[in-house]
C-alpha cells in the first residue's frame, strides 16, 4: 500500500456492530458527508474510522454494493497482502487439520477465515480457489503462489465461474493455473468413502464439503435399510450410505452427468451393485415413486438453495414444504426423513417448523433426534448469522399416536 | 378407565395449538365455565375436547399447575394403561437402538416418548426410573413390570429423589425394587469408554447421556492436548478425553464425592496417571489457576442449569458469562473452548453471542467450529421447544486479526 489510503468513517451504530465482532459495512452506515464513497475504487482497501475519526481497522471496498466494506484487520495498518495471505491461510490450516487430518476440506471460508472474497477447497494435493471479489481477482497471483508456498500442492483450479462474479462485474473463467489434473478431477476421502469430484464442470468447487458432519451422522443409521437420496449430485449421501451398509440406494437428480459420476463413485467403493441413478426432475420423481407405491427407511433430501434472495423467502419456504411432504409420503412406518437446506435465508428454527407441520398435516408424529449443521471447515462468526447457513434435520415419522 | 372420564374443553388459541403439535395445556386456555378445573384430581386422565365440543385426544391433568394438562393420545379413548406403557417403551426403545446400540442411553425422555413425567435410563441390564408426575406414580408398579417384559433387566431402581416430585405433592424416596445392584453403580459405555455411573446416590438418574454426541466430537481433538474439564462431575468430559489421547486432564468440581468416581472411571480405563482432580468451586477453581499462571489448550465448561427458572434469565446469562470469561482466559494461543449448558431457558443464538462478547472483550477473535445439542436418545418435539434445552458450544479462540 505505497499510495495514501482513502478513509471511511463510520456512523455511530455500525462502529457498535463491527466493535461487537461483526465484519460488514453497509453502505447506509458510512457518513458519506465526510467520506464520500463516490469515486473510490472496487476492490481498494481503506482505513475505517469511528465516527469519532480513531481509527477501527483496515476494509477491502465495493462501493456500489449493498456490503460497501469488509473488514480485513482491526490493526488499521495491516493491509491484505502475500504475506498476510500466507499467514492466514496456515491459521485456517491449523485449525482444519486438528478436525480432519485427511486433507480434504474446505481451507478457506471466506470472512470466517479473513479472507472476504475467497473460498478455497482442498482435495488433498489438488487445490481449487474461488473467488468472488475485485480484491482477490487483483490478488489471484499472491493467492495461487501462497498455497504453494504453504502446502506445496499438485494442482491449483481457479474455479472462477461462480455467479457473484459477474455482480463484481468479473469475467467467469476456469482454469488450471499450476501443476497437472488427471481426468478434469480430484479424488478425496470423506468419513472414509473415497469419491472423485468433477472440480471443473461440477457444480461450485465439485464438491460439498459442508454436510460432511451430516452425512457421518447418516452413516450410523442405515445398515440394512432402503435409502433414497433426492438431489443426489454425485452421490455424497448415497455412495457413502451404501458403503455403510445400506441395503439399496437410488439417488435422484436432474444431471445425467452428475449420475454418472455417481456410478464411478459407487464403483470406486464397490457398491455398484447396491445402487440405482433415477434422472429428472425431482419433485417429479418423488411423485412417479408415490405412484408406482415404492417406500423407504430412509429419504434424504437436500436440494439446492431453494431461497437464493431474501425476497424469496414465502415462495422458498412453500417448495421445502411440498418438497418435505412428497419425500415424507415415501417413508415406511417409523421412517427417517433427513432434510437439508443450505439456504441462509431459511431460520434456523423454520426447517423444522416446516417439518413439524408436515406431520401435523399428514397425521404423523415427528421427533426431531438431529439437527446438524456445517461442518468445523465452515467456521461461524458468532456475530454474523449469515455465516451459518446449513441445516440438516434428521427427523423419525411415526404413527401418531 | 372404567369409570365416568371427565373433559377438558379448550379455548380456540390451545386447540390451534396442540393440533400444530403441541402436548400441552396451559391452565388459561381452558374453558372453565364449562369444564371447571376445581374438583378434578391430579393425575386423573380426561378427554380434551376442541372448542366446537369435538373430542381432540386423551390428557392427564394437573389442575393446579400452570401446565394443567399434558396430551397421552390423539384417540380420545385411548388412556395410559399397563399395555399402552408397553407399547411406548418399545417403540421408544426402537428408535434408541437404530442409534446406540450398546443398550446405554436414554430410554423414555418423557413427553417426547408419549410418557409424561417419565425419565428412564438404561445402563445395559440396569434400569433406572424417575417420576415426577402423580399418574406416574399411581402407575409405578405397571411401569417397572412393563420395562421388565420388554428387556428383562437385571435391576431396576427407582430415583424418586429430583425436586420436580415436591411440586405435585409426592415423597421422595430411592429403591431397587427389582433384582440386585452391585456396590449401588452401574457400568455404561459411552463413544466406546467405560465408565462406572452411581445410580442410587449420584445426580439425577447418575448419569448424563445428554452430551455423548458433544463428548464424541470433543474427543476427536484432544491428542497431545492439555485439557481442562471444570464442572467434571464423574468425568463423563475429562476421562473420555484422557482415553483419546489428551496429554494430562484437569477436573474440577464441588463434590469430593464425584471426584472420587473420576478417579475410579480414570482406573478403570487405564488413564489415571494422566488425570488430575482439583476440589473446590468452579469461579473460585478458574481464578486460582489463572492466577498461578497455568494455561490449557482446551477448556469445557459443562456446569449445571445456571437458568432453573423464567425469572433467573438475566443472572443466568451474567453467570454464564462470567464463567466463559474465565474459562477463556485460561487458553493457550488458538485453543478451544467448549462452553455447555443445559439450560432450557437459555435461547439457543444466546450462548454464540454470550461468546461472541467475550471475543471482543477480551480482544480475540472467535470463531465458532461447532454447535451441538443433546443426542438423539432425548429427541425433541419441534412444537415443543423447551425439549430441546441442551447446548455445546465449540469456540475456537484466536488472537485477534
Amino acid at each position: 500500500m505505497s499510495e495514501a489510503v482513502s478513509c471511511l468513517r463510520l456512523n455511530p451504530q455500525a462502529e457498535r456492530r463491527l466493535k461487537s465482532g461483526h465484519l460488514w459495512v453497509y453502505s447506509n452506515e458510512v457518513d458519506i458527508k465526510k467520506t464520500p464513497l463516490q469515486g473510490l475504487q472496487a476492490g481498494s482497501q481503506v482505513v475505517i474510522e469511528m465516527a469519532n475519526g480513531k481509527a477501527l481497522g483496515s476494509a477491502v471496498i465495493s462501493p456500489d454494493q449493498l456490503i460497501c466494506a469488509r473488514l480485513i484487520s482491526r490493526d488499521s495498518k495491516q493491509f491484505l497482502d502475500s504475506s498476510l495471505i500466507v499467514h492466514r491461510l496456515k491459521v485456517a490450516l491449523s485449525s482444519r487439520e486438528l478436525w480432519y487430518p485427511e486433507g480434504c476440506y474446505r481451507w478457506v471460508y471466506g470472512d470466517s477465515d479473513g479472507l472476504p472474497g475467497l473460498v478455497v477447497d482442498r482435495f488433498g494435493g489438488v487445490v481449487v480457489v474461488q473467488i468472488s471479489s475485485v480484491l482477490m481477482e487483483t490478488l489471484r497471483q499472491e493467492i495461487v503462489d501462497a498455497i504453494i508456498k504453504v502446502i506445496k500442492p499438485d494442482a491449483v483450479v481457479l474455479k472462477n465461474d461462480g455467479k457473484l462474479r459477474a455482480v463484481e462485474g468479473l469475467p467467469e473463467y476456469v482454469e488450471v493455473v499450476y501443476g497437472e489434473l488427471e481426468d478434469n478431477c480430484a479424488p478425496l476421502v470423506e468419513n472414509g468413502t473415497r469419491f472423485m469430484a468433477p472440480v471443473i464442470d461440477g457444480q461450485k468447487t465439485g464438491w460439498f464439503y459442508d454436510h460432511r458432519e451430516n452425512r457421518a451422522v447418516l452413516n450410523r443409521l442405515v445398515t440394512g435399510k432402503r435409502v433414497l437420496d433426492v438431489f443426489s449430485y454425485i452421490g455424497g449421501w448415497g455412495v457413502q450410505a451404501a458403503r455403510h451398509g445400506a441395503a439399496e440406494v437410488h439417488c435422484v437428480d436432474s444431471s445425467a452427468k452428475a449420475l454418472d459420476w455417481v456410478a464411478q463413485n459407487a464403483e470406486l467403493n464397490g457398491v455398484a451393485d447396491r445402487m440405482t441413478c433415477w434422472e429428472g426432475d425431482a419433485f417429479e420423481a418423488l411423485r412417479q415413486l408415490k405412484d408406482s407405491g415404492e417406500r423407504f427407511d430412509v429419504v434424504v433430501v437436500d436440494p439446492p438453495a431453494l431461497i437464493p434472495r431474501r425476497k424469496d423467502i414465502k415462495a422458498g419456504e412453500q417448495a421445502y414444504h411440498r418438497l418435505n411432504q412428497l419425500a415424507m409420503r415415501l417413508l415406511n412406518r417409523d421412517g427417517l426423513l433427513v432434510a437439508g437446506s443450505c439456504s441462509m435465508h431459511l431460520g434456523e428454527t423454520r426447517l423444522p417448523g416446516i417439518i413439524r407441520t408436515l406431520g401435523r398435516e399428514l397425521d404423523r408424529d415427528v421427533l426431531i433426534q438431529h439437527v446438524g449443521s456445517q461442518g468445523a471447515d465452515h467456521p461461524v462468526i458468532p456475530a454474523i448469522p449469515e455465516t451459518r447457513y446449513l441445516k440438516a434435520v434428521f427427523a423419525r415419522v411415526l404413527p401418531t399416536r
